[in-house]
């Protein structure tokens, strides 16, 4: 049996480009005991792998990536052989495995089972009702804290965090205020994600953009991205602003650190709060906050958008994709059909 | 009579210096109907006046002090003569008056009537009892949360703020390391305010023995300057930590923005939360805020540290110490003698 895969090829400097990953193909080799074969669905593609793409960049949540192997990631799969008790044929699984079309897991891996049960397209696990979804849940619903009327502004608006943020930020009763990378993305934040106002966060009027989609200042900023835009924010924020932080693109990519805001002490003058979390940390809370997400899908109130890449061997040029900002949605990689997602959309 | 007074001579530029002031004496004029003539016994000196002593500073706390007039800041004094049916000759006052010796009120400028039943030094209610006091309780209390066995770290850690909150901290059961200027500071922060560790904030190997003085980690830094220190602090911190902010001597002298720090991201990583204040959002509170300190005051567990400049004429000079780092505890100048603090001295 074939397994097309893609390689790490050489590490990153600075933004990915597709020419660091290379598509291979091996054989898949007879499980062992103790093993399983997983068939995978989809692959998460997720900013923050970059991290572990760099030489050295191992820590306790993960190795560093190794040259030639291929690359780790977030994916989705059916169980379609098992030589272990705990596991058997079928089951649906999320695990922290490899851009591959089959992955032998001996049962580590942070193997999570899916609720086969749950009506959503699978892709949904890795987004909307994934760790992005709940990101944008802990974050804005447990440190953003928006109230009816109060001004929300997010970055990387569009993005698989942002995208689901924006649109709990509106049904908390907010003004949202989102960031994107392009007219057309900016466009669609508006006319898509029910969005108030968007600014282009490359404009060269950002600064003046920013003030006039914020007449009223802004209460909450959910950064999920990190670098200079906090510095524009900061110069706009209310007393008492809230600042979930998590996610941080920018840095990723920088081959220097990047300084901060220069106007931090607005957080003083304002009383406001820049505060940290990091989705994992929430981790006994994951069944509140897929109920909440569930239950505003189910109500027509949230809807997921997904930016989907056809393929495994499209793996690495759908996460560049991440970083030149194309997406639109929580960015997946579909490897092959599946019949739950089929009968979950008609 | 006659009137000694501490004028603006200059705008400083960056750090303020003795030559920005000039001492001068005026005559003493007739009070009207409504005016007031204040007795100053103490001035406060406190470096967030610097900022208004910039051209074009005025903000709605306080307009931008005006050139060859009496330096405008935080005074204690005692009504001498009154037109005014609600304020009586004798009664103790703080208010937002001049670095001089007599000052006339119209009944604005902030007057606080102090409680003269209080059985401490009156320039307690400036430092200890004060808003620098408060400052420490709120941030600390409020905000930092130190645990037993947690480790705090304090910046300006001999400062009028920093003296107050290491011996907080130290009551809460925290590990305190405080950063200071000097090493004879360093020496004192340990001898006499309990910290277990003391750091030179201009030492060469800052980061090593920043580590060294905090083998477990930084739960809680209560930064109450801004700056560079920052940086060194988030590298360390553990999971949770608490940072309040407060002040920022360092911003106040900057003539560029400075960038923030490049590590912000740690705060994403451990979950971490940089939550600013102004003891004035808490006004309510002072009452709760001065209760508890006087109970530490009266079981020996919080001493006030001052830094006492004696006679009017000294508050440039006095006020420059602050930026030089000069100071230990809280900087008063003494404009004259008065039975109330002898009573409670002796």
């Amino acid at each position: 049996m074939k397994n097309t895969r893609v390689l790490l090829a050489r590490r990153p400097a600075g933004l990915p480009r597709e020419s660091d990953f290379r598509v291979a193909t091996a054989e898949v080799r007879e499980i062992r005991n103790g093993e399983m074969l997983i068939e995978n669905l989809y692959l998460s593609l997720d900013a923050g792998f970059r991290n572990w793409m760099n030489e050295g960049s191992g820590d306790d949540v993960l190795p560093a990536m190794p040259l030639d192997q291929p690359v780790m990631g977030l994916t989705l799969g059916r169980v379609k052989q098992s030589r272990r008790s705990d596991y058997r044929e079928g089951e649906l699984l999320m695990a922290r495995l490899a851009w591959e079309e089959y992955s032998i897991s001996d049962g580590g891996d942070f193997i999570v089972r899916l609720d086969a049960s749950w009506p959503y397209p699978l892709s949904y696990h890795l987004g909307v009702l994934g760790d992005t979804g709940m990101s944008a849940y802990f974050g804005l619903t447990d440190i953003g804290t928006p109230q009816p009327g109060e001004t929300v502004v997010i970055s990387a608006a569009g993005g698989a965090v942002g995208s689901v943020a924006g649109q709990i930020a509106k049904i908390h009763g907010a003004r949202t205020v989102g960031f994107a990378g392009s007219n057309e993305k900016c466009e669609r934040l508006r006319t898509e994600l029910g969005y108030d106002a968007a600014v282009h966060h490359r404009s060269a009027r950002l600064a003046e953009e920013l003030r006039a989609a914020c007449p009223d200042g802004i209460d909450v900023y959910f950064d999920n991205v990190g670098g200079p835009l906090l510095e524009h924010v900061l110069a706009h924020i209310n007393e008492g602003a809230r600042i979930p932080f998590c996610g941080a693109v920018t840095a990723y990519n920088a081959e220097e650190p990047l300084p901060g805001p220069s106007n931090l002490f607005e957080l003083v003058l304002k009383g406001a709060r820049l505060q940290g979390f990091m989705t994992h940390m929430q981790i006994d809370r994951y069944p509140e906050a897929r109920a909440a997400l569930a239950g505003w899908l189910d109500a027509g109130e949230l809807r997921s958008v997904e930016y989907v890449h056809e393929g495994v061997d499209r793996a690495g040029i759908g996460f560049c994709h991440l970083f030149e900002g194309r997406n639109f949605g929580k960015s997946v990689v579909r490897v092959r059909p599946d019949d739950v997602s089929d009968s979950a959309r008609s």
